[in-house]
């Protein structure tokens, strides 16, 4: 799940045109990448880089040309939810915590309310054939309540897949996590999800993301998100890495011999691209090295 | 084994003072690492970084401070192996490829040839008791020749203890290996030395190191080469990655449950430190996002 148009660049600084985003969207279609998380129907007065959520479902490529990818967008309430089918969603998202402070503090609820204020969501979803995929956020540790419990995260999955989600998104939000305690979180979620259910999300502020994955990918999960460029950086760090690269974790599964049916090549014409229009470098230790190379 | 002093400093385009090198070597020792590469008796006309070598040696913290600290030097022939015995050095590395084009190209003779060459070094090594450690380098690739076969690992890893190596470090020199391409290489290794005599040595050029420690700790590896703030770039690919940060590695064991004896906030001061010395941040996600939650 290619999170960048997302993720990614709703926690960049800078605000991207619409025309920008559609562009990266097709550059990433074009690479080869399935699921493409595109937009955010959340309120412009909290999420001012996401205003154009509509103008984005407009303009995404028409499915002649690309039939095989799916297009997700993130829905944080009933509101949200009914403007995404509106514009014509087919998947959309939604967003839970592992730990109380973070959703207090980023969602401004309990945990045990904002999973109820999915009810209507997914009650509205089924009815309208739109797959529902949740995330869990902070599932190793909190950056205001520190350390996870895994069964903590095991509770609000569970919850998520009995409410409906096709797939629960499992997210290292502050990075902190290593193969040990990811691996711990993950045998505690297994027992109350299938592994094919689960998605890993791990970011890399401490460089461990590729390392989370490998393990991962060892206990049985086969589905992952990551963000070209490493865009979106880690709002708990400034100055620190957020999201792990799609081009690193697309080079791993290369190494490992799994296919992924994205071109590595066009994945680093598009980080060096998207990053220029951010005037950086790409967050990327692949996309950096494969370009040093060219050059 | 910190190789920040000697395979990181080679590489840096500036030039670092007698003076600075001897702080970042005690900052080191006072962190907790206990094995540290601290100069290359190398030609001063090939490598003007490590012209210092003797004033080095000589400016060494005395064992009463650190008793349990192991100063390693490189000694690339005889005669660089004499000048270090003279200066008092108690540990010697030798350095040779696993493949032909490397070899010619950094040393000048075939792979035979400088095994040949060592013959020497290891004899006289032998008699004035003084460890030597085996470095095999471009064991999952080389820049000139491309992928190695794991068998010619194997056969130079052999050669080395054959001749007197307490242990082989294996060195990714390019880091484009990913766990599976490191594990065929350690599985042939491993047929010809007891995997207690291996190190890790992996370059984090395209963000695989972690991941590839990761792996090789479970199949058995206990000992693993970094260099503090990732000095050292990749003269293969200018502006890419070299050596895989101390830090990060630290914090994935630390992660691991695994006992470093080495202080992470230490070390990220002296990251900081010897980074700002060198005009720029740590090339390690964890120093990076340490830093930034300091601020």
């Amino acid at each position: 799940m290619e999170v960048g148009p997302r993720d990614g660049l709703q926690n960049e600084k800078e605000v991207v045109s619409t025309a920008t985003k559609l562009e990266l969207i097709e550059r990433l279609a074009k690479a080869g990448l399935q699921d493409i998380e595109a937009a955010s129907f959340v309120s412009p007065k909290w999420v001012p880089q996401m205003a154009d959520h509509a103008e984005i479902m407009a303009g995404l490529p028409s499915a002649e040309r690309y039939p095989n990818v799916n297009y997700s967008v993130l829905t944080p309430n009933l509101k949200g939810f009914e403007a995404a089918a509106a514009a014509g969603a087919r998947e959309v998202a939604v967003f839970a915590a592992a730990s109380e402070g973070f959703s207090q503090k980023n969602i401004n609820c309990s945990i045990a309310e904002s999973l109820e204020r999915f009810v209507p969501i997914f009650e509205a979803a089924k009815q309208q054939g739109i797959r529902v995929r949740g995330y869990v956020s902070c599932v190793v540790a909190c950056p205001y309540d520190g350390p996870v419990a895994p069964e903590k995260v095991a509770q609000v999955a569970a919850r998520l897949l009995e409410l409906g989600s096709y797939e629960i998104s499992l997210g290292d939000t502050i990075g902190a996590g290593t193969p040990a305690s990811v691996l711990r979180m993950l045998e505690a979620v297994e027992r109350v999800a299938p592994v094919r259910k689960l998605a890993g999300h791990y970011h890399d502020t401490y460089g461990m993301a590729v390392a989370n994955v490998y393990a991962s990918y060892q206990f049985g999960l086969r589905s992952f998100d990551s963000s070209i460029a490493g865009l979106g950086g880690c709002p708990y760090a400034k100055g620190a890495t957020g999201n792990v690269a799609t081009e690193d974790l697309v080079y791993l599964f290369n190494g490992l011999g799994v296919q992924t049916g994205v071109d590595l090549d066009a994945l680093v014409d598009c980080a060096d691209w998207i990053s220029g229009m951010l005037g950086r470098a790409p967050n990327s230790r692949v996309s950096r090295a494969m370009l040093a190379k060219r050059n």
